[in-house]
């Protein structure tokens, strides 16, 4: 597990090296280490101690995402983590203000759903390999990257959002309701459950589950295969798939909205505040983050 | 196995124990048992002697959605059937006239797909229990509710109106088409044939089949967790997922038509009647109704 | 495996017997041996020597399906190959604009993909029997039938177009994406990659895998099953479900287009070549056709 915690001020020397597109030299952001093999960007999420999509993590991806879409040799972009437990846990409830202004340098206005969005128009083919935990924002992410395949022993999946009295503002509603149908969806919104790799499988919330041990090779083969297509095919194929698949940016912006207006709720702020007494945001309270969820006291 | 069978006139005695909200106390229309615990109502059908969709069972249907929108502490209903060979296996079609009538106090009109609707509407979250055979508008009902589990020994799931030259008219083409797409709904609708739970599973005709053993306490637990969180947040999730998953009105309204329409072709009359001389709608017959569908003689 | 490759004069004598509804007597056309059986035609592909959809195969595709639905007495259409390692391996593409004037006569366009819709909207209930490879249009081809069912051992499915920088043409980006959801059809579609029947069966690429030996059997009991009832309902159906799941005609004609656009590149002219050298559109080549795509030059 490597973990690159760096200052901020590397970053202008990173994007130089991506730019000059030399593949063997890892790059580092403060949350995200970069490495670049093949038409294939590798970003490895490393925000200790557990991944937590706060402002740091955000501007991190902004930055990812603007250099790799600039970069003309890059074609296919694979998101994993450093942390074999979280993958990206879900947002910090704490500094919900500030990742929102970091969202808006990319995606226009302060909303993780718009950002997401604007991974999933991308012409960047995009990928999430999966190991630990993805829950609220964290799963909706991924649903943001084009496929994704996860660890059979350690993927977790869960929209935890519902345990809070609100809905998902960054897009599960959209993909998951389209990927797996209206009752699978509705099962997976309204409870609040933490679900595994296997089963997110057949509900269609990833593609496929793997073993951990084949899961690197698969993906990185994968990824390649698709790098050495031509870029405009895969371009134009995107377009078309998104034409069909992907919902309108009106749908995602009312998503956001309804989170935050259901975040005012005082029922909200109590559990918030039941949770946090539980050591919600801490990791060793989080790995059993779906009993805690259920348990949280009625308003 | 517990069957309530009751005069009508212990309704309105009911419903006053069901504003109490006075948990412990079970209470009984004509055809459906229902008690109510932690925010969960649940329905046991129980309409000897195979649960047929008749008037008293629509009726009874009506009320129980009625009361349970109406009594604030309740956030999930429950549907599960008294008898494990049947949970509904498709409406009386010789009281078609007289069901559609009662589907009108709640729909606006005489037709099951729009009652049907409604329930899919409803700001309830709404779980279907299944044990047993549910085939053609029983089919439909479940497929209405939001969440659909079974037991995977005795579960039995089709659409049979194609046996007879007609197309499904409370709502299967449009749920099951949008679950399963288009290829797996042509099969399931045109071949009349039964699945089993695993198989509807595969099919995404049901979110999950589970053991016979583990089926009520999974659904029970699962209804709890639910009913334990903000109504609000609840009613937005419903209403965000309907408007991309649920069909509108007009389109099962035209469901509704077609099937009565087709309802009066001279081949479906000599088909049922064929049906009806081989035991169709007794309790015996219909264990093996797959066989009879297939045997109908041909026009 | 019997192979029927005939001169083409003996079309006419064929389409009589058609006519004559005489269920035992096979009819044969160049590249499809035809044969009826109470309401279901079964059409058997042979065209040595690997069934490439070339201008006969495409002309002879045009006959079967205008003579099948001129004739009252057929209700479905069942497809299967005479050649176990082939059911369509993908175009001839030596001879793209022979082949599309044939689908011409039928679509109204030059282009396979609104032939392919054409039979998507016919009143006839359509089923792939698949033993063997489908690859590009072979897949769009299948994807156009109603209902697909695959042999286990033996059917392999792909969509290779992007290997060459192309998008598929033909309807596989429209049905994809609605069978498997946005992220399965942008990897299958992006990746060029094989996938086993099993594997299409969990991504909804297919209606079921089944043994090799129980397929035959498996289809024709379930297309006479479906033939034995009435036709309007079936018509009916099939209208009801295609004004879901169907994608509209101008959305076919843009991919045609666009397939036609993108195979003007020099990246898809150089790697045509490259994949022509080491034996493309040759039966030992292509049995392992997924390496060679994965490794046709970069331009």
């Amino acid at each position: 597990m490597t973990r690159a915690v760096n200052d901020f001020g590397s970053e202008l020397k990173v994007l130089d090296e991506l730019h000059r597109g030399d593949g063997a030299q890892p790059a580092v952001f403060e949350t995200i280490t970069v490495s670049k093999e093949a038409g294939v960007l590798f970003a490895e999420i490393a925000s200790p101690p557990m991944n937590l999509l706060g402002p740091e993590l955000v501007r991190d991806l902004v930055s990812v995402i603007q250099q790799a879409e600039a970069d003309d040799s890059v074609r296919v972009l694979v998101f994993k983590s450093a942390d074999p437990d979280y993958f990206i846990p879900h947002v910090d409830v704490t500094r919900i203000a500030e990742y929102r202004q970091f969202a808006a340098k990319l995606a226009g206005e302060p909303s993780l759903g718009l950002l997401f969005r604007y991974l999933s128009a991308s012409h960047l083919i995009t990928i999430a390999q999966i190991e630990g935990r993805v829950r609220g924002a964290g799963s909706e992410f991924v649903l943001a990257c084009d496929m994704r395949f996860a660890a059979r022993e350690s993927a977790i999946f869960g929209q935890l959002e519902m345990a809070f009295g609100q809905t998902p503002g960054a897009g599960a509603i959209q993909h998951l309701t389209r990927l797996m149908g209206r009752s699978r969806a509705l099962e997976v919104l309204s409870s609040a459950q933490d679900y595994d790799a296997e089963l997110a499988e057949r509900y269609g919330w990833i593609n496929r589950a793997l073993p951990a041990a084949a899961l690197d090779g698969f993906v990185t083969s994968l990824a390649q295969r698709i790098a050495a297509f031509p870029a405009a095919g895969l371009s134009k194929l995107k377009e078309r798939v998104n034409a069909i698949a992907l919902a309108p940016v009106e749908e995602f912006r009312r998503d956001s909205a309804l989170f935050v207006e259901l975040g005012g709720q005082p029922e909200t702020r109590i559990r918030m505040e039941a949770a946090m007494k539980r050591g919600f945001q801490t990791r060793e309270a989080e790995l059993d983050l779906n009993r805690m969820l259920g348990e949280l006291v009625e308003q």
